[in-house]
């Protein structure tokens, strides 16, 4: 692994030095440079971030606890960098001048299927006998249907060797290889090493078990292709002026409520679906409740307090997520306020975990969208893709005060964008002694779920 | 695009026929193979999938719906290719002798960040002047540093021109490239095009927001590594019996209950969490609710009708997923039966869709686990990854009967054993009337899931 300084102010990319090509001034009869490193080199962030304006991750955890949180935090990130694959994670090269031809990206297996490898060939100059060799580790290889005098030594093993006199047969040979993975993986990749005399290649193969689509059928319009979700919590006056509003426009669209009141009132109408949850159980865990119960394709968040305007369209939603089928989540405006945020996030090194903050500001214009930011979060009046939020999941730890962090689980799998002329009203309202409390928790909420931050999300500092 | 025919059992793989090397029995003074065709090639399956042994999956949908039906699955369809980023997904080749060096594998930048690009380097004989060329489409590129003489063309736009009177040098303007890409997107590909004299290679940039890690704090014991999870309708008395079992091993676990019962009764008791949702919501719905409302790595599913013998043990299943955290769900045994099953799932063709039948056979063992399997699914007494189940989810459309269709929407997402000797019991148990109409639906229910079915999963032919 060829590692170098990366200087103040340089951007993360790879910190891997590569070999120059210097004294190179003679005139070569024969092509002889040297042969360079192609890797594979692991693909590391060798640089830490800082905790400059921003708070260290863990100052809410009690010293006494800080050691074997530290060593769980350690291990769950050991099985997280297995997971997510980090070992495959690798830089190769490709080096000049090599008389091999081989696929370099593309070339996928399901596991245990035996599969052709295409494009292999060797192209060179006059020899009395070529010889090449390919080396695997996660699979076999084999050339098929042999036929008599055929030199292939190695036949359904890691390694295997093709000789002939003739360049057009080892061609052929090589055109009817085969690899079979021999472990059994969802996703994985193995690594072939391809040589010729002096000259060696590597090339990865991707093993990986098919998946099935997961489509939504939006129907026929806005009542089949979205659901309105509410979180309730005491405010049921509110929350009656809120669905009242819903209905004048939408009379018939799904609304789904996840109420964790201490005492539960009846919450009734057509196509309303409300589910009680055990009190007080937590404002996340009551998003997470309700996304968990879309049957349609979108849905739109709002807050128990929102309230429909004449000029509140969800079709206008649907419209710009039909349009730009990536998209995962498309923010509105609460009265005045169309909130969005960014979330710079630095990975860090291994032992020690990222950076976060946040900034009041929006990546680039979507394009084609007057009016419409890439963004990392949005106020909490959107229209959500079920599926990719389901994926992202609200944590359900999250009791009381939460917002960014959804963003945050988000981030990287999420592609968010503010828009303007989205409007929904916000109520005036008076809250009552028993929702302040709850509403305001007391420092020592606060530090648990900066603890758990610390944890969850692998934090060396955090700040927003 | 080349394409060639697949003979009947062969196995599916890239189905693009390579230009072989023919007529080569001449000794040629230079190097003068014909250039092959480095791609890029669409990587797709050519091959429909048949109705044999298994049955159409549209067979259900009303005649007059099916017109209708079929062109939204097919938009759907459409939407999902883009969003799984089909038109990056390419076979491209390193063609033999190209005096260039590239990385082809593993180079990353993040949207909009200006990176380095490594390894690149030409290794050719003596000329007057070296000259190369780069273009991409998704971004820019530049030289950093770029000094009074050095002769750069293109500078901050998308084709760019090298050239020099020294090898030496052109090799170290060819290390201060970078490339910055101009679209704000969080998970694409560009692909780059390097050239030299007659010779083109091609390598892909992969354009990736960084994730922040999602990670669980095991705690200090099974207590705060599991919780379980029952859906429970009507049959109290058996739900009542599970739960008096589960303390009697587990007096402290969290149990929690997702109740659509038509009348919901009180499920009381230290650290059990009831939620009551819409009376006969359904069965699926509840189960995506309950896993939406976990807090700990793991869950445990249990059926209601299920009871902890005295073996029952949850560290067991802890054990196995903490050793290889690869796995997503670990299958036990209910009672004498250790259900577990394969999906074999081919692709099909784009515009019809895949066909899916069901075999009760195993993968390969789990290496180093007398009595563990791979499967694609298992019986309803698992232990699941919260995080990873949670990303499949338990479709919420599915109301009476349905098992099968979590693993169908999990596949090649979830990894999934089977193990011997985890048990737990099976209640005898007398079903009222009441459970029975809603346990065994009218055909119409069926006729109902066949036809989403089709839709969600884009099918063709299904049978299990």
């Amino acid at each position: 692994m060829m590692r170098e300084k990366r200087s103040p102010g340089q951007p993360c990319g790879q910190k891997v030095s590569f070999p120059r090509f210097s004294n190179l001034n003679r005139v070569p009869e024969i092509l002889d440079f040297p042969r360079p490193n192609v890797g594979p080199f692991r693909n590391e962030n060798p640089t830490p971030c800082t905790c400059q304006n921003t708070n260290p991750a863990n100052q809410y955890v009690p010293k006494k606890e800080l050691d074997d949180l530290q060593k769980r935090r350690a291990e769950e990130f050991r099985q997280h960098q297995i997971r997510t694959g980090k070992e495959n994670d690798v830089l190769i090269l490709a080096p000049a001048n090599a008389p091999l031809q081989y696929p370099i990206r593309g070339f996928r297996v399901t596991p245990m299927n035996k599969t052709p490898v295409p494009g292999l060939a060797l192209q060179t100059q006059k020899r009395a006998v070529y010889k090449v060799s390919l080396r695997v580790q996660k699979g076999v290889l084999s050339v098929s249907d042999i036929q008599e005098g055929e030199q292939v030594d190695g036949q359904d093993e890691k390694h295997l060797r093709i000789s002939s006199s003739s360049l057009q047969q080892l061609n052929d040979l090589l055109s009817r290889l085969t690899y079979t993975s021999t472990i059994y993986h969802i996703k994985t990749e193995d690594l072939a090493y391809f040589s010729f005399e002096n000259h060696e290649v590597i090339f990865p193969i991707e093993i990986r078990r098919l998946s099935v689509p997961v489509l939504f059928d939006p129907g026929k319009d806005v009542n089949s292709q979205v659901t309105v979700l509410i979180k309730a919590f005491l405010r049921y006056k509110e929350l009656n002026v809120l669905i009242s509003s819903i209905r004048r426009s939408y009379p018939k669209i799904k609304i789904i409520v996840a109420d964790d009141s201490l005492k539960p009132e009846k919450v009734e109408g057509d196509n309303i679906e409300h589910y009680i949850m055990p009190p007080a159980q937590g404002w996340f865990a009551g998003r997470n409740l309700a996304v968990s119960q879309v049957t349609t394709k979108y849905f739109l968040w709002v807050d128990d307090d929102f309230v429909f305007l004449n000029e509140t369209r969800i079709e206008s939603f649907v419209k710009i997520m039909e349009s730009v089928p990536e998209l995962d989540v498309v923010g509105g405006q609460v009265g005045g306020n169309q909130f969005s945020f960014l979330l710079q996030y630095e990975e860090g090194i291994s032992e020690e975990g990222g950076c976060i903050t946040r900034a009041v500001r929006t990546h680039a214009p979507l394009p084609g969208f007057d009016g419409c930011f890439f963004a990392d979060g949005v106020v909490n009046y959107f229209l959500g893709r079920t599926q990719a939020v389901r994926r992202v999941a609200f944590d359900p730890f999250l009791k009381r005060v939460a917002h960014t962090e959804f963003f945050v689980d988000g981030l990287g799998d999420l592609l968010v964008v503010t828009c303007k002329g989205l409007r929904i009203g916000h109520q005036k309202h008076s809250a009552t002694n028993n929702y302040r409390f709850y509403r305001h928790p007391p420092k020592s909420d606060l530090e648990e779920k900066m603890t758990h931050h610390f944890f969850k999300n692998y934090l060396k500092c955090i700040k927003y």
